[in-house]
């Protein structure tokens, strides 16, 4: 039951870096199968072009294989091969020569970071495009350039990758991330890297009370494709998920709320940030801007948050050639899956329970408490306090988490105490969740 | 579709400033007739004396001719015809010789103002009375003095006046003034003026949605006898309703809640406020002094709230001869007449949406969005976000108000996106509303 | 309907201190039978030793008649007899000579307080122990000394107070203090002296809306003893109960929340403290340390709080040989019972009213209005300013004492003011309260 170090998580990364990813094509196949490598268990589905998917349609397959341009001087100036974030997303295929004047209506930089090549995309209106630095583009002289891009843009597929992990409960906790970036290091690798190790951990259980529901889709139309397919099923089963991007950094501890804002994911997402780092950086609904975009729009209403590193959008290298490998770090990757893990071992154990018996148990003769009522420490009755307060709120309506942040505990905690009550009195609490305990279809 | 111009706000005050208004009587009558002027659609209503409503009775109908004191000098001292301020509202007749020390029995003045001339009535009680400055009252020199008053207090009726302008729906907008103030211009003409302009532009509007019902009565028992004969329909049919008055000066904007604090009626002006002036003062119920006693009474509980300028007994020229017409102006009204059409507007607009797609439309296809995604500045994503931002509130549970205020936006922004996605796709929304949309019978 | 006086309570509190109490025993039995000179109406319960109460049964009967270590020199050093906090509560008979170091694993004093005796109970473990202060435990030689118990463990009974004051109502106010400490003055002798009292007073009043439960019990035992025989009566009955103990200091006062918060005992306690300390001391439910445990307990949930002087724990006189007759004061009983009594007489006047008119009342032909309508001070109108207020919450919803809360207002003064309407027009107001105004079981 091992994860992926940090230093695992920042070599995978590596070595998907260079490959052109996009919302279809190949990339996105050659990025699933590395993946899989470390997640045998995954599942690759195809969805063919013209797939009617809500209010969209699943978009002809795009492939490209080289693309640059030369200049009057016969120079390349503008290579593919050098850098995947030079050619427009979706680029239809062009080799002609145009006007340094038609030239630039077909080219992205950005005047506020000279040296940065943005990102940039049409994937439902045909065009083509290229992106280079502005200090470059500032020097382009007037004449004819050759324009060429070797692309295709046909009937095909839309690719993803999906792992179902059976636990004892139908109840489900589900994870996404995205795979449809070419060359972009925190948005976009760092969510499929850790989202991969998360898997992997969770795949070699032994025992797992939840079921987990873990997809690497094509950001927005590829959520859109997986839930037009799955939703009736995630509305039933999810109590909370986690949309896995930008957890590359070391710089902040970011938490976007769902839609609600106090769903069973923002609970255990506020419940964890509080006590990893009380400064957490927390987002409105209102400043959302990926995949729970569909995961929390009205009708499918699932309780999905973010917990990321630095958000999408707010740095500067967000979107360009900066956001690059030197971006991220190890360090940066494990500490976001230790807070991953928190938030998933904390559901693992949120469990409802009621004491059997009224008034307070008489933990004197379970071996719980001091034999002798003589003065003590705070330091000696903090652990024991601990407990009675639990006990104080085990009413069979407050699960373990809404206890924790009552009497201002870590769950893990509660968790091992219940673990310890258990051991010296398993009658004392009996569990009250009809829904996990009754369905066990493992 | 017209307003009065502030301009023509304040002449109609003017012009109705000379008029001895009681809470019966023909001062209020002609009142009356001169707003209908305006208002062709007004009806006058006539109760009789004696008539019971709920716990009170309308009382006999008070009118006055003449009222003065001749000092033991002979000189006319008080004249009603210079003010009608000088004479206690519902003076009985009375024709006499009196001494001082009688006479300062009938007597009324303000220590603390002593030019302002108060002003004092005695509805229930049978009395009689003078009001003066204070610096009169204390030259006042002992003898006889002779009391003149040319009342009568007979059996009559009481008046208002009433306009109901049907709508698209039977859920209606109330809006309440008081026309019972003799010369008084801030605390009362204002009000009556702001209400004939509104009930003008209203009775013009070629398409409404919600239907109206403007009163103009004496207040408090005029608001008793109106919710005597109306009550169980306007329990029924109101959804949001204004208690018109102190809308003249130019000081300050103010906010008096409703009983219970949250309704439709206070949503909506604490809406406009907020956007219009963040500063505006806001008033609990527990400060209430107006019709809003009865419309919010127990078992009434109409969703009643007055948006002022300078709330009654907030400012020292209240009930004095103070509040006179330079206490009010055409700015002033001006700037109370927009306020109360951005909610009447905003109410207009308010309607509860429902996207017929799951997950977020596709705004592309439908020429809502960029044709590229390439970085673009925040100005020129902000009207996109905003309407991303409504869309994801367009649940079918929420109203366009709670959006408003849930994406921090002016509802009439919201009404604007409203229009532009209706009209590329009217297919796209539907509205949730039961009632509104099934009964309408204009 | 006398209270005791502060004195009074006092120098009950001087009578019981030297009595040595426990969980069981005579020092229990010449307790109550002390008090019941002062409330005759009190009955005295036996629970045999062995009886399952819950998860816990009624332990041996404790009595101890001397106990005293006599050092190697011959000398008696710890003397029960002269301060029973020497003794360990629930010490086994033990007659023999030990070493030091045996006898230093039977000895308890408190470093940080070196010339304090702590108080220390074994009840559930069988032990023997001596408590003295650290200074005299430090100055102990090496050598034999003997130890000396006389005192009995054996099958008895566990011994507690009961009064049941009917009223009007099968509505229930329920008191519960503690008599198990021995010579502990604050907590635990001004518990029982103030509940002596307030029992006194509420015996001889001569109408009681509400009934009371007054119970006298040992602390945790007593209270699982107590609930386990009358818990589905006191669930279906109790609408505000208070746990009395720590109330005879008058340094700060003090209010510990029941487990929900905000119960009507709750809501009555601050109430009352806020008028009268506003800057008492708020404890949550967390910090909670005697019977509300047991009463508060899932499954039990009853509405109990505390009101205390200085809490225990709170102060370092808590627990040990300083928590003496000086540590409590006559003055300081008394504000107790004041805010007590205060929290009992707006008990009995919280019920619901509703107006059986519609609008706002006349008050004008009630005589409770002025006869005219001319300025007048804040300070004339404050009073019917709140009357007003009052009526216009009296909606059949709204308790005396929410309306309190909402208009700021001492729910005292607000029964004044309905029981003032009630004599000008017994019609005007009518009571909603089903249970309380339909059984009178009196």
């Amino acid at each position: 039951m091992m994860t992926l170090s940090g230093k695992e998580m920042y070599d995978l990364a590596s070595e998907l870096f260079p490959i052109c990813r996009s919302i279809t094509g190949n990339g996105v196949r050659e990025t699933l199968r590395l993946l899989q490598q470390h997640i045998p268990s995954m599942l690759i589905h195809e969805v063919p072009t013209g797939q009617k998917v809500f209010d969209w349609e699943v978009p002809n397959e795009w492939n490209i294989r080289d693309a640059y341009i030369i200049n009057p001087r016969g120079e390349k100036i503008v290579d593919f091969k050098k850098n995947n974030l030079h050619i427009v997303g979706y680029s239809e295929p062009v080799d002609r020569k145009v006007s340094l004047g038609e030239l630039n209506e077909h080219l992205y930089s950005l005047p506020g970071q000279p040296l940065a090549i943005p990102y940039v995309t049409s994937y439902y209106t045909k065009n083509w495009g290229f992106c280079l630095p502005e200090h470059q583009r500032a020097k382009l002289e007037p004449g004819d350039y050759h324009v060429f891009i070797d692309s295709s843009l046909t009937e095909g597929s839309l690719t993803y990758g999906e792992i179902i992990l059976k636990g004892h409960s139908t109840e489900e906790i589900f994870l996404s991330t995205y795979i449809c970036h070419p060359s972009l290091a925190n948005n976009e690798l760092s969510g499929p890297v850790l989202t991969t190790s998360l898997a992997k951990w969770l795949s070699e259980m032994t025992e797992r009370r939840l079921t987990y529901r873990i997809v690497f889709i094509p950001e927005t139309i590829g959520s859109i494709v997986y839930l037009s397919k799955n939703y009736k099923e995630m509305k039933k089963n999810i109590i909370a998920g986690f949309n896995v991007t930008c957890v590359g950094d070391d710089k902040n501890i970011s938490y976007l709320e769902s839609r609600d804002g106090n769903t069973l994911a923002d609970r255990i997402a506020k419940h964890v940030l509080r006590l990893i780092d009380s400064d957490f950086l927390s987002y409105s609904f209102l400043e959302r801007g990926s995949d729970e975009r569909q995961y929390c729009s009205p009708g499918i209403d699932l309780p999905v948050v973010s917990i990321m590193r630095t958000k999408y959008g707010e740095y500067e290298e967000y979107h360009t050639s900066y956001d690059d490998l030197s971006f991220i770090s190890a360090y940066g990757l494990e500490g976001s899956q230790l807070i991953y893990q928190k938030c998933l071992e904390g559901l693992e154990t949120n469990k409802t329970y009621k004491t059997n018996v009224l008034c307070e148990p008489q933990l004197g003769k379970r071996d719980l408490y001091f034999p002798i009522n003589c003065p003590r420490s705070a330091d000696e009755l903090a652990p024991l306090l601990m407990m009675k307060n639990l006990l104080a709120y085990c009413d069979g309506y407050n699960d373990l988490l809404t206890i924790a942040e009552k009497i201002d505990a870590p769950i893990w905690k509660l968790a091992d105490i219940i673990a310890n009550i258990s051991k010296k009195d398993p009658s004392l609490l009996r569990i009250i969740d009809d829904r996990i305990d009754k369905e066990c279809d493992l």
